[in-house]
């Protein structure tokens, strides 16, 4: 049997650092799963992994010990059920705003008599290992997304339902939910009291509290107040960012302009 | 008719910075196509893409105005005519090493009577425009790669083939050729002399001298010295380099080691 | 910003053409965005592009002015959102029956506060270009078809929710619908009037009308009625349709026959 | 044992009409495949399908009676077994100049003793059916094309060589040939006068006469003159020349000009 | 029109034996539809294959005449349709509970007036022919799945509704609704009693009833009991099984045990 | 730094038993991984796997201890140095008839001063470990093919070779050199003879011998004899054989024949 060790570390306390995938690619996942994050996650709702590419990308990753996770699309049992059949070892799900679609998504992950995950575990048992049918229920991690108006008012009966491990915040659809402009990082007085609201619900819970951000200022920060699991980067951020920055020292060092077509 | 303005710079003594792609992904691909490139070279010798990824890579790459450059497995005629009929508009030839070899790439790079191009531009005339195969010889670029033992020897009568708009150093490559380890950014004199011996050799013939680097200080020395096409980073390397380094730095100041699977 | 030229001239009463993707190629869909229809449609409801393709297909087409469209396979968010942030500038969403789900459509469609589009839009802002989620909700067309039994009964209702920028004919569903074979180009009374019917509908209501065709005399006459999107033919029947012909024709004049296996 | 019946029709006398595909797609492929053509060809010198590609494109020809050739990228023994292993029953050999060159294909080609190609026909003798070695030999053709100045003058030469099966003109660089503009169909009169001689020379050698069209007149010009096997027409020319044609019909009739962006 | 042998075999009481495809690739495919299957079925649910693998798998299979069938992965009219208008011959519905839901998949499947199925059967009508849609209804099958507790108590309602044509007992998931561990080949007094059960249900609604397997035996138990579509076994099961007998037996024999990595 | 433990048994006089991937799968590839192979070879001779799927069928296999080798379409350095790039740790190079030929394998294998190899190890060194340009050409295995005339004839100058580390027989080709039927395991005295022949000549030169079979039966002969490298199986042949057998026996117990289309 593969244990979780990132879904265990979080059960002892321990603290998380992951990575995000948006580029279809298996070749850029392995890469990713090389630069010593303990998860990362394959993202099927803003990136651009169909779930053909999702499964080159889970057996990139599962070339390491990173731990495999993906964000599916929406809150529906089907594709939920096919990439953990693909061998995701946790699954994030977007937008969960109530105590159904917190059931809903305990259902499509669980095997009965927990949930109704329906049996076939194509790749995930040759991944996971013998029996694993057996073991799914404990290994598989369940992380659902806060970052809707209705769930911030429902928080506590959503991070009660049985079967939720871990809960991730979404700044972006957050600061929507609070009015504000869509920005990841975010300081703004609203957005950091809200953070704080939802990391105190999940320790009223037990349930892991997690977090997604976009620098290592905002992922040290999230890691000191004791989230996790906190997302560092994506491979298509840390790919244009160091790209735009040299490329420009490199200009400016050497005074060469960008060419001008037609010019 | 779309012009070759990289091309064209070189011909007025300008100078360009380009990017290489690694990564099997027209995704990446277009990400690293709003960077700022001038160039951008989808890498067939090392890299991953296949045939049927550089043409949507190339597709990509058009949707901006970078210039889409191709380095070909081989100096092959068969893939060399293909990813110029898929829109390419610059190639680079590795391992060229004598006369007869450069004559080999002329002949796939250009329509009759300069060489022996087949015609059937299925991409290349949409993307081209009009009467493609009337300017085609003038506005693709053809860059051979000087890298090899027998190249440092046949330097005079490699650049001075008809057809060659530039010649480009792949420094690892060489670094083999003159007995050394096979580091990319070279300080070894050896390595420095002969860059130095290549560059004033291209000059000597009109041929654009070009170089592959790693970093902003090698990019701008080439640059300084007065090379017209020097390669700043690849896609891979941004990314790795980025995440590792902000990993490290969100670990050590967060206090949060990795996970150690089986510990 | 790149503005939707498309969705600003039907709000200036202007017309427009538009051609259809079935296959699921990049390389067909740049043939197609060359041929000079002011918007392309990628078809995934009938068409044969998954969303892999359906990103490549995007690309291809963005090489051009050419605005893309998508038709997805079904009202549901998930999907809307994807091709959203893989770059389409308007969402043809069938099948849509009443107010319900025309709200629906629009939550998918717009970003907070007008709908809950989750933000993400991974290659829509470069393609879209700097700060897409602020103007994102003007430059996005969404396009409802009108097809079904009880949207014929519910045209008022459908039309009048905000945020609907045009509706569209599906001339064989609505054959269906109105009891008569599912022919495409349609002349029984009971379709023609019924066509007409839509077309005062969205003049009532400000919205644009349009219909899809297969034929020059359909898309003619569909545009001197004052629709304002008008789908004049797919890639396939292109395709077909004058493979078919000529073939036939280059049998006759030269009285060549088709083989007969195993005659 | 599946016949090739294009071939037996060669061999008595017959002519054949096929098409061509450019277009990476198995659904386009089947689509042409549903025209009524005797052969179609993947063409992997100047198309866009890849290795990959071509083996779905070959399986959707083989859902119908229609021979599946294909046009390899260059006369190399790797890539023509690869495609023979993959179910072509034909294969077209670009720019064969020469007496070893020819033999260079047919050793690729057939069995032994006759040829060198290596026994391993992974979906061949699935689509061929049993005994497949046994009997490939003499069912698939092998087809050269003459494009070149040097075939010119050793057309004997080329033609005479046991296990050619028929001779293609690819009229573009045939056109290169003679100091030409690589025009397709082509009434130059030293064309027209090359494209005879080629034609008296296959008579001669028993060799079944070919040519490239893109159009109805010449596909019946050549029928007429006694040509086997004619080209009419690609798949992205049908598509791209009904789609232009009839959307500058609409315009015209319904007076609805193209929209100009930024304008 | 083509016939769909295996449903009119149903009709008249006839019985066929099945294949099943969770590799993505239309090359097994083909392999397993030289079997001699009478169906194979693509397995969107618990497979790999994605939309664009089950094209050309269904391409594939359709060079034979084995008939093509796949499983949805979830009871969405969206997915149903795709696969229809891909050329799908009967559709294996999952998990269908009650009368809605099974009421919901007749919907998906057919045409208007009898359900709702959208016009455009784009692939379907060259692999049917002719008037696709006049006779589609009568030769598509559609094939529920009972595997709930649910639908056990529900049986009757769910094989009353008209246009169903078949039952389809998944094993595995049988034994979670009857709280037993998921086994599919299954000899628990609980197991075979409910499966007798629904055979009888079946018999008595005149609906064709079908089962899972992995093995010979129980493939003969089920068509003696007069089961009218039997599954025999997988393609990775095939593969994977034999794989391993043939390895053990190949150690044994030479003395030749597994290297030891590290040892 | 990864050992290449088949290797490293091989030159202690150690022998190890390997499969075959014909399937273009990375899904197919990762079950046979885990059946329990000391190698796997993916087939780009006559196999269906392209490079795009060959990388991720590598993947797939690195999921595992399973020594992942390639068999090239040919003895062409650009491919064989792709393959080495992606992370192949061994090479199979078909039909290698002299020493020339040999020497020409050795060189695209090995990195300077030993061989040529291009310097850019994208996934290999990933795979490998640190330094991997450092060690590399201790750890890859280069196995060539016996399998022609000429080679039986220049056994000792092609063994002879240094740098080659096993020779394996393609039985097939083989026989053909031999004017026998292209059977695979052969009883054929002359081929009995020959294999016997190479078996000597591998001692001779110490060079690893190996073979390729079909069966339990020529797996164990072989081992038994003293090869050092014995392919049991492919997966589409454990596969197609497994589903063949059962079928049939299926069939026979049940009473059940196939389905006569259109009978």
């Amino acid at each position: 049997m593969r244990q979780n060790h990132v879904l265990r570390a979080w059960r002892n306390g321990g603290q998380t650092i992951g990575g995000w995938l948006s580029i279809n690619s298996s070749f850029s996942a392995e890469i990713m799963a090389h630069a010593g994050f303990d998860w990362l996650c394959v993202d099927m709702q803003h990136g651009l992994a169909d779930f053909a590419d999702c499964v080159t990308m889970l057996q990139a990753i599962s070339t390491t010990d990173t731990v495999p996770f993906v964000r599916v699309p929406w809150n529906e049992p089907s594709i939920i059920m096919r990439v953990l059949d693909a061998g995701a070892y946790g699954v994030i799900v977007p937008l969960v705003s109530n105590r159904e679609e917190a059931e809903r998504a305990v259902a499509a992950v669980r095997y009965p008599p927990v949930g109704q995950r329906s049996s076939g575990p194509a790749r995930a048992a040759m991944y996971g290992g013998p029996n694993y049918q057996a073991w799914a229920n404990d290994e598989i991690a369940l992380i659902v997304m806060i970052e809707t108006a209705e769930a911030l008012e429902k928080l506590d009966e959503i991070l009660a339902v049985p079967g939720i491990d871990a809960a991730y915040i979404g700044p972006s659809d957050l600061a929507y939910a609070l009015g504000l402009p869509p920005t990841g990082d975010n300081n703004d007085p609203k957005h950091v009291e809200t953070v704080n609201r939802i990391l105190e619900a999940c320790k009223r819970h037990g349930v892991a509290p997690g977090a997604h951000t976009n620098s290592v200022e905002f992922t040290t920060r999230f890691l000191k107040q004791g989230f996790q699991l906190v997302m560092l980067g994506q491979d298509t951020n840390f790919m244009r960012r160091l790209a735009s920055t040299e490329l420009q020292a490199a200009r400016a060092s050497a005074g060469v302009a960008p060419l001008k077509p037609g010019a």
